[in-house]
């Protein structure tokens, strides 16, 4: 038997039957684009008559150095009798032309990588013949026109910038701008000119014979396989060297032949709403590219109804009928030739966020695809479009950035620019929509972001504090904005020759990491939508991770359930100590001489803290509620080193100039104060603040602050429960490295916790657990299990050791650039390190789960709500993920894609 | 057949046949004490008699909550009735008296933790038979006051301090200082006194019949095994509470029985030096408490052979069959009563480091020992005292330290105090010795620390800049001495209250951490001591580990050479960037704003470390020499942040005070130079240095210096080949995390290597490695193998990125307490953290070969030269270590122990 080297695309159930009916086999063989015009023949869809040939003939052909295997040409040749048969035009009959288009279409989407040639069977007889038919000289000239030029550069290596010149060198002799402006004579010169350039620079004069054409071309796109773009994509994208591609036959079908002909693109449902209605544009009497290129004024396909009812009623069926075989949204381009419609493409149809989510929960609905198949159909991030206010895509079209930054907390910000904390909440409160514009954050400034619309600063990264409070607090923000040159003292950033002044409008879009001068028009946040509602319900439905929040307070906490957070996984209770109410009594605490004095500071903290609780836990009612002992060092709560040498200074000028004894008493009294300050602000500071005192360090040292911090938990959750409410606290301490810190702490939380239970009459359980945040914890995992009741990644500052990169220095020093150079493949901010942090994280899960079976072991790091590394948490088996409440729909949504294809996310290592 | 409780010293033969011969449970039954002594009397040696009763009893009688198990008293009266028959002495007869000691032995030693009765026998009656025998009547009374107190605090319960006060009245009264004054008439009333105190006070009255006394007592020492102090110190050494003691009764003998008698010690060598003689002290006709008290002048040991020469003989006889038998140096106590001589103890003495190193050698060329076992006998601390001079243990003892500090680098360093690098080295050029005093140090110190006899400072930990200079380069140094308080511009410090001023003289103990006020006398160090050179020979044989050395210049490395390295570990290119005539070549680079600025500045650089790699190759013909690539953060070399604040402080109150135009025009000059530093240093500032922009990333980021420093290298590895010497140049890759950049930094160092040798036309091997000090290579050290010839786990910075504790800061703040607090074993700086950096390590080997079979791997951290830590190393497999050249000695001796006995350093885990 001789082999068969290629397919009609009607025999494409033969060719599946041949493969026991293995579709990926009839990929293998057809490539993507041929499989597909098959499965569309089969489903009686008017497709085009054609045929593929197959891989195997390419590999073939191939393996034989550049030399067709025998047989092909002749199947070939019989094909192209089939087609005129089917057709009823003839290959290179002037008077019913058969043309052809030859398309690459390998197994693997290869964009742009491999070529195609059209309008394959023109020839100067065959043009006059359809110019009498069509009645369109410039038309099928300019078709003619491009046959040769793309025949030229593929076929017979005729560099293209020779046929660019002289079509130049028309336009400027006619004084037009486009080719289409050219006249048909014009037209002929040209062809004249790129036959001559062909046969002065081609391997071979331009063929006239349609079958020479073929076969040339189809040789031709057998050899782009082996080119070396194609070769350098499929290394890069990981594609075999071996499959081959398939080069698909196709007749070609023509829009502009007459009134009853026309030519458009359509989706199954509105691509931007979703709406389960047809979407589309068309032409009458017009080719493919002109509704793309919009020199004419196209048509909404409801109109179709009126030009083509027939028609429309077809197409309309076939959008249908498409969509369910295909069980998704189809994107499909049609022509109308002579009043029979033809379908030339149909793919997934791409979509907004929005359209997505209401597709996938409407076609769930309508029975078409399961709910399962709904959740994995919308990806986390698209998640983000609902939880955050956004440019629309033709504003941002319309409009320059001024500069970029890192895009470290999405959604649009527009508002007037106020370059200090306290002058923001003052415009906020007057009314005005504000954006803070800082060289950076400090803890000082947090009053300043909440009020702000949206935060835009110079330096800083990914984990930046500016970072970290927007995302918390779900405020769009664009950090680490280098072009900015910011003058604290004018009141006004640069970037290059352009001058932004305080109380002028900016617009931040921090889902992109863009700056505007000016005001964007945004769009409202739409957490309400019911298709959102329903599908993170499915999502719930499916994960089998927790979803909890890191919240501070009542109304975070609030706001972490309404977004469906059922626990909090992180209470950082140092952002309770930068109240300004509290804040003096913290500096008074740190700067205490005597042990009197420093345990007088912390029993005054311990009401504030008290009430701090007791709000949590009723916000928090029977949900838990994990609570973390003080971490930072104590230098973050006392005004920076630089900052009061300026005090000095200033202070310093000032006796100098001062005259009066009064005036000098008072600037010596405020030098003294300044330099007391100074000089434990100096003993305090650290050269690696990162690896210094804090954390259970800080702890041990000081534990009257352990023992505050327990009797404040504990006394705030007695006085709960005694309302009646479920309270389910649970205490972490910060930074253990070695399980005898863990011990340590443990001893004095439960020594603490017994005295208030005496002194209560009442009690209730409270676990204590530990951060896992630095190497060695994860390391001895075994023997801190020995101590602690459950485990919380904290995987910031694991992901800091582990890799040594500091985040407030790195990202922007070298880390960005890695990302650019592929030293890194993603930011391991952004999404956990796997083979560093991830086997770290491995190690501490079994060596802990090993000592202690049924530990539970959770995620609190930023990492926390980021899809791919909630897949890694659900694969190492975590029990939780706790991320800031803005990124809990995104969680709940991608801890649903882990836990239905664990297997997709996996590293491709 | 009855159990036998009890054994006499001379049935030890009989106990050893009982349990197969199996020494270990003898000493479990008799004790260590007990079958010591049998031991001696196997051996013929003239032990006084008596008798053990076994833990066996003492478990038995605990079992039986106190009660003596059936048989042991019989066997104990009856075991006195032989003791009689033995001595010729009765139990409780005024004219012969049998006196017995009553003593505890367990089988592992608890100093002071369990009770001992002598004199037991004593009473009444026979002190007066005792008084006429010995006509010394005082002795006798002592003797019997102290039986008394013994017993009354030991069995009765008395307090102790009854009778002290008691005692304490007597003294008082008679206006004497001892109560070795007090006469005997005194010790009469004293008697009367205490037997009052304890019929008053005590559980019952002093019992009169010596089998009260000894019935009693024996009880007493049972019942001590379980009192909370024993208990106590069990728990805290590991030793297991079901042990028992022993008792041992063993006859009194005495050495001041008339000037036939003497009492004395002895060791079997001289424990100072070594030597092969007797060494030891004795009295004529006194007690043993008289040699030690020292009230009266004892005579060396030889003036035996005067006194006494036959019993001399005999004891020179057996000191030496006692040295033979255990193999060992003896610490001998005998007394001589009445012509008969008697060992009471013998054990292994101590011995200074001299003494031990030259006791093994000598013993092994003797044949007593082998030479592996002379080895281990000397701990590698030991060669320390060879290596630096050192303090005499006499001055010492008569100085109170003026402050305490980290021992960082041993030996002993007395100079005048200078208080900065400058004047240090001027001084020292003027001939004067100098002490370094700075409150912390700096690379632009270390000229200053080269000229200084020793290094202080007042703050920094284990491997701050100091300490590791210092070690780098041998000098003894001290580091955050907190206590001190340095007035830089008094130029003094203060500790209390007393101030040491500039060019007074102070002594700094680097081997204790103390620090004294004037000169204390000190010896100068010995390393070709004949012995040591042959013990460190032998070590050679042994070790499996390689020792190499970290070194930066042709000086360091030929000294490295000398003290036995066989190749450089780690030579740090950045010391040779701090040189005077290049910072300036370097901070050029730094500041350059284009990349022609830059390029000429590390162009300028290239001859200087060309000429620096062809000293190191010719010092090191033949041997590896490993070069690290620039390894810290640029803002090293330059000014610091402060110090340029204060500058532009300085200059800016000059211009207030200017008034000619001059001047201003000149300090303004000077504002702007400094403010265009300030603004470049602000620039590299970084929040956590230890976690930035350094290493590889450095090198990525400006890879002219990755070419110049491999051309250098490459040029002189050429150069030097060429003179006909062998070069074998390594180049080491620092702070890589990621397998990529490995790959990325091979790649350039590879392409300049290339081309150099082009231009060169000759070319030689060059080894690629990598350091491994980030806990992310390790976890990828199986990916960074691929692009490694070796690793060198450069353990400082593993430790500090493993543990996240920063050595700059945290030593002071709170790991000195956590050592103190046992939250950890050891400082993790001195010596490797097994739990955590050393499980990375173990991955890192395991992973790396895994990839390459015969990867290299050493280890080139400040650990490298600790003895714990080289254990770990070989137990890894690690090809060698790389220490500072004065720890070589003593890591290649470590290197010995841990080939011989690699168990033994293992964690007790």
């Amino acid at each position: 038997m001789t082999t068969k080297w290629l397919y009609r695309f009607d025999e494409i159930d033969e060719v599946q039957q041949s493969v026991d009916g293995d579709w990926s086999q009839v990929l293998g063989l057809l490539g993507g684009k041929g499989a597909n015009l098959g499965d569309m023949t089969r489903q009686g869809i008017p497709v085009p008559p054609g045929f593929t040939v197959t891989t195997a003939a390419c590999n073939a052909y191939s393996d034989a150095d550049g030399v067709m295997p025998a047989g092909l040409w002749n199947q070939m040749v019989l094909a192209i009798r089939e087609l005129e048969n089917q057709t009823g035009k003839r290959f290179g009959d002037p008077s019913q032309p058969l043309l052809v288009a030859c398309r690459s279409g390998a197994r693997f989407s290869m964009p742009g990588m491999m070529d195609t040639v059209l309008d394959i069977g023109l020839n100067d007889e065959v043009v006059k013949g359809m110019t009498a038919a069509t009645k369109d000289e410039h038309f099928v000239l300019d078709s003619y026109r491009r046959l040769i030029q793309m025949f030229g550069a593929v076929v017979l290596g005729v560099a293209d910038e020779a046929f660019e010149t002289i079509l130049r060198a028309k336009r400027q002799l006619r004084h037009v701008e486009t080719d289409a402006d050219l006249s048909a004579s014009d037209l002929q010169d040209v062809i004249s000119s790129f036959k001559a350039v062909v046969a002065r620079q081609g391997l071979a004069p331009f063929p006239t014979d349609p079958f020479d054409q073929l076969r040339m071309a189809t040789e031709a796109v057998f050899d782009s396989w082996r080119g070396k773009r194609a070769h350098d994509y499929r290394v890069a994208a990981h594609i075999p060297h071996d499959l081959g591609t398939a080069v698909n036959i196709v007749s070609m079908v023509f829009g502009n032949m007459g009134t009853n002909s026309a030519t458009g693109v359509a989706m199954s449902r509105n691509a931007t709403t979703g709406e389960a209605r047809l979407e589309g544009d068309y032409l009458l009497n017009a080719q493919g590219e002109d509704v793309v290129a919009g020199i004419r004024a196209t048509k909404p396909i409801e109109q179709l109804n009126d030009d083509m009812p027939e028609v429309a009623a077809q197409f309309a069926e076939i959008a249908k009928n498409l969509e369910i075989h295909h069980r998704d949204m189809q994107d499909m381009e049609f022509t109308v030739e002579q009043g029979k419609l033809w379908i030339l493409q149909t793919r997934a149809g791409k979509r907004t966020a929005q359209a997505a989510v209401r597709i996938a929960v409407d076609q769930a609905n309508e029975g078409l695809i399961t709910k399962e198949e709904a959740v994995l159909r919308v990806s986390p991030d698209q998640i983000d479009f609902f939880l955050h206010p956004q440019f629309s895509a033709a504003d941002l079209e319309a409009s320059e950035p001024l500069a970029f930054g890192l895009n470290v907390s999405p959604g649009a910000a527009v508002g007037v620019a106020a370059f200090d904390a306290d002058l923001a909440e003052r415009w906020a409160n007057e009314g005005k929509t504000v954006v803070l514009v800082r060289p950076e954050t400090k803890p000082d400034d947090v009053h300043g972001m909440l009020a702000a619309a949206g935060i835009l600063t110079s330096s800083g990264g990914r984990t930046s504090h500016a970072a970290l409070v927007a995302r918390q607090f779900g405020k769009p923000a664009v950090v680490g904005a280098a072009e900015l040159e910011i003058d604290m003292v004018a009141r006004s950033f640069t970037v290059g020759s352009h001058t932004v002044h305080e109380g002028e409008w900016i617009s931040v879009d921090g889902t992109t990491g863009r700056v505007y001068d000016g005001k964007i028009e945004t769009s409202a946040p739409d957490l309400e939508n019911p298709w959102l509602t329903t599908l993170l319900g499915w999502a719930d439905d499916f994960r089998t991770l927790e979803i909890r929040a890191n919240a501070d307070d009542p109304v975070e906490a609030a706001r972490a359930r309404s977004y469906g957070a059922t626990g909090i996984g992180l209470c950082r209770t140092e952002h309770m100590f930068f109240d300004p109410k509290r804040l003096p009594i913290v500096q008074k605490m740190i700067v205490a001489v005597t042990a009197a004095e420093r345990r007088e500071a912390v029993e005054a903290l311990l009401p504030y803290q008290r009430d701090d609780f007791v709000g949590l836990f009723r916000a928090m009612a029977g949900h838990p509620v994990i609570i973390r002992l003080l971490d930072p060092p104590l230098h973050e709560f006392l005004p920076s080193f630089d900052e009061l040498k300026g005090q000095e200074f200033d202070l310093q000028l000032g006796l100098v100039n001062a005259r009066d004894i009064a005036g000098i008493d008072r600037l010596v009294d405020e030098l003294t104060i300044v330099r007391t300050m100074l000089e434990r602000v100096d003993a305090l500071r650290e050269t690696n603040p990162m690896l210094g005192l804090r954390g259970v360090r800080l702890g041990l040292r000081i534990p009257e602050l352990i023992r505050m911090q327990t009797r404040a938990i504990t006394e705030a959750a007695i006085r709960v429960k005694q309302e009646g409410i479920e309270v389910r606290p649970e205490i972490m301490v910060p930074l253990v490295t070695f399980a005898t810190e863990m011990e340590a702490a443990r001893a004095l939380i439960e020594g603490e916790m017994a005295t208030v239970f005496e002194e209560q009459g009442d009690d209730l359980a409270i676990p204590i657990g530990t951060m896992i945040e630095v190497p060695r914890a994860a390391l001895a995992a075994g023997q801190i299990a020995k101590h602690a009741d459950f485990f919380s990644f904290g995987t910031n500052d694991l992901t800091q050791t582990t890799l040594a990169i500091s985040r407030d220095d790195a990202e922007a020093s070298f880390l960005i650039g890695y990302v650019t150079d592929e030293i890194v493949e993603t930011n391991p901010f952004h999404s956990i390190d796997r083979d560093g942090v991830g086997r770290l994280m491995k190690m501490a899960v079994s060596d802990g789960r090993a000592e202690q079976e049924d530990l539970a072991i959770g995620i609190c790091g930023e990492h926390g709500g980021e899809p791919a590394s909630i897949a890694l948490c659900q694969k190492l088996g975590l029990d939780y993920v706790s991320c800031s409440a803005f990124r809990v729909p995104v969680a709940r949504l991608a801890a649903a894609h882990a836990a239905l294809q664990p297997q997709a996310k996996e590293s491709s290592k």
